[in-house]
């Protein structure tokens, strides 16, 4: 079928983006780093967006959208955040082309039409927006202003991974503005709380929440929340941040509210964001070498049915017998897909639906018929079952809670499995190199430490977790005094 | 209130502009040409590209995403396309920014990090789509490709207004790829029928459906269809586009596929798409000198109810009177908001809804509930009735029915009121000068003469009518010869 694809075992990374191009994720484009997010990928972005956009209404956020460009005097405002992200920035110098004088048909830059100022292509909205909020701002009963944007956003990178690292992705952004640091603080949590609920519940991955050290903190921020995700290589990724963003940003574009007596302060900020890159963590944690495997809560399609066979009139027969349960199925607000298409063999269509990971696949042929059955085959264990078409809408309900519950356990069991403690170097660097996943160790606490080690073993500190560890004990590195473990790993 | 906009008869742009800006629609930017989309615009534009998204869904569409950049090697592949927007075109040259060694604190552009290729930031995607349909498509097998993005485009205009004409501004552009001329054709078709639905239905906006003169063609079509909708001053508004392309696509990017017997022939394309600036429209069609007027069935909110109430006392009781009627408003579908806002006063409250456009305004007090009656205001008609409350989600439902098919209605009246007949040039001018709307003339079907027509009226072929004029006369300008009438408008 020319559609296998490398074994996880032979190649991990290899397997991971024949799987993003042969399950028709997305795909490579002319533009150095930038991706086509196909029509399967973006459906399930579309899923992963509506439930994210819920969970941000119920939590009394509005959407509004801010401009692409960023003038570069206001992007230097916040210094910190400027220098974080001046070395990916791409930036427009001029607003027209003309022909080429030299070569006809061609088009240059016109050296006339360069910008007084240049413009910044977005890397995140913080500058552009609390230019804007300074306006919106005056007194306390403008606050708070609880903001989220969906756009795509560009970040040069130099080494790009499909979904994972792209120079342009798509993410939403959330900016909100507040009279006190402690609703600040509490919002900043709130939205951690909302990312963890999202990617354990939809998308059946489990997450360590915790904050980030100085070392890895968002540039610009007081304090980074984060969630963890850990793929099936044993490296940890990222998953979404939560930024309490203090008054850094208030205080480089004066923004300033009056209370209700009078007194001027600065704004309280916090942003937050989640991107395309979740699919790709998506893809590394449940699927297999046969391809993907989705959490039924947002694949793009449940439930593939389809009939075994031979000549119009079967499928003619079989079209008419399932067409009430095809009803029903839909009825119970399942999405379904009766493949009728005769120039593929089932065998070719089952190897399909596989590689696009489709959590449940129902086939039936004439003796199905007979006996008033059919064939039901999870994706997530490979499992086939014989059932009655009687009452199928419910037994198909509830195989794909089991799925979702399942794949969000076997993950859970695997990362449980995966975070291990580490006492002393020797241990440490053993069970990066052998086995991956977390290192559970505890640090002397100085950027210098978590930098050497980085170093020395590519780990870095991917969270201090927020169910703290009030133990102590002495640095895995330096032997000096030491607070509560922290958690280590190599990262994507 | 501070709220007072501008009145139609003396400034209608001035009016325009206080109106988007005071019913808190969108915003001004630091960059040049570029506007934020505030909270209760972009609401109205998710329930704008929410009901589209859905009819092109409806239509076979999936949606995908493809890069923000061009690299200008393939923005020029196409050449009247690339001489179209050439001119306007924000172009990435860099992709770092360096501290300044001259000034602490500030970044400049790193000379040393310029790009090999410029990039153009796409003002439409024809280009970058076409490019990856060629890795796509191979056999007849992979034909039709029904692709819609949701995005983001640049075009860098000199003279801007909110909505209308902005730098950077949102849409959808459909991208579609046919084995048939008659196929795309048709798509073309089928798309202008979708959005003349959506304009007339949703947007209760009569338009008129017709295609482009050369002159007026989208860069790089065969032929333009397009909808075209008039304001309350006159003037004509370009509502949609959907075009034909023919094979010039295919033929730039060199996209070919094998039919069933194994000839290799170009594929046929269309595109296809509408704009925020759909929101602009929105407001110059129906809203008058008190604010916004919005059709029930987009508005963000549909009913406000305002309590009329003197102490925290009576408030409650109206409170707990009317939380069954708002539970019954839910339970129909009807968007609602209840304002218990105790620092605003109701007179404060009602001029704020009649200028955010909220089609039915309710107000109860405390002789209302002594008669089990509500005060209920429609903002279309200022009329006020006295309603009681048994029943109020279905007489509601009703009135918003009434509301939305009135604002078709009354725009309807105007736009065909304003299409006037004109045979010989004085009589153009004199309607196109007094009158404005509409002008119905036949022309001798040169582009010589339509360009001066457009030179001494500003006046420009609006479109020609798909329902063909088949009689023929004399040119309003040149006397020579000519076809059907067509329509000339001053347009936005």
């Amino acid at each position: 079928m020319g559609k296998a694809i490398t074994p996880r075992a032979e190649d991990y990374s290899q397997w991971y983006n024949d799987l993003v191009l042969k399950a028709g994720l997305a795909d490579y484009s002319a533009v150095r780093g930038c991706m086509v997010i196909k029509p399967y990928g973006f459906a399930l972005w579309e899923n992963m967006r509506d439930v994210l956009d819920k969970m941000f209404k119920a939590t009394g956020h509005v959407n509004a959208y801010f401009p692409l460009f960023v003038p570069k005097s206001l992007f230097e405002a916040e210094e910190k955040n400027a220098e974080g992200f001046a070395k990916e920035c791409a930036v427009v110098t001029h607003y027209r082309l003309k022909a080429d004088p030299q070569n006809k048909g061609k088009l240059i830059v016109d050296p006339e039409a360069r910008l007084e100022e240049e413009l910044v292509v977005r890397p995140t909205s913080e500058a552009i927006i609390w230019n804007t909020y300074k306006d919106w701002i005056q007194s306390y009963r403008d606050l708070p202003i609880l903001i989220n944007q969906w756009a795509n956003v560009v970040r040069w990178e130099m080494r790009t991974r499909l979904f994972l690292r792209t120079a342009e992705f798509l993410w939403q952004e959330g900016h909100t503005a507040h009279a006190t640091e402690a609703e600040a603080m509490a919002e900043a949590r709130q939205m951690l709380e909302v990312y963890a609920e999202f990617v354990e519940n939809y998308m059946a991955l489990p997450v360590i929440k915790g904050s980030k050290t100085e070392n890895e903190r968002f540039a610009g921020a007081v304090e980074t929340f984060c969630i963890e995700a850990l793929m099936q290589d044993g490296k940890a990724l990222q998953a979404g941040t939560s930024h309490f963003l203090g008054q850094n940003f208030a205080k480089a574009f004066d923004v300033k509210f009056s209370d209700k007596n009078n007194q001027l302060s600065h704004v309280w900020a916090t942003s937050w964001g989640v991107s395309t890159r979740l699919i790709g963590a998506l893809v590394m944690a449940h699927s297999d070498d046969d391809g993907l495997i989705l959490p039924p809560r947002i694949a793009p399609l449940q439930v593939v049915l389809v009939p075994i066979f031979k000549g119009v009139d079967q499928l003619d027969v079989i079209r008419s017998r399932m067409a009430p349960v095809l009803a029903e199925l839909r009825m119970a607000g399942i999405s379904v897909k009766f493949d009728d298409n005769e120039n593929n063999r089932p065998g070719w269509k089952f190897a399909e639906y596989e590689m696009q990971g489709v959590p449940v696949r129902v086939a039936v042929g004439n003796r199905d018929l007979e006996n008033n059955t059919v064939e039901v085959a999870r994706r997530d264990t490979k499992e086939k079952m014989t059932v009655s078409m009687d009452g199928l809408a419910i037994y198909i309900s509830q195989l794909l809670n089991d799925i979702q519950q399942n794949l969000y356990k076997r993950a859970l069991d695997f990362r449980n499995g995966m975070i291990t403690e580490a006492d002393d170097w020797d241990s440490f660097v053993n069970i990066l190199d052998t086995k991956g996943g977390f290192v559970s160790a505890r640090y002397d606490g100085s950027s210098e430490t978590e930098e050497k080690i980085k170093d020395l073993t590519k780990a870095t500190i991917r969270c201090i977790p927020l169910e703290a560890d009030s133990s102590s004990g002495l640095c895995v590195l330096t032997g000096k005094p030491a607070g509560g473990r922290v958690l280590f790993a190599r990262a994507y």
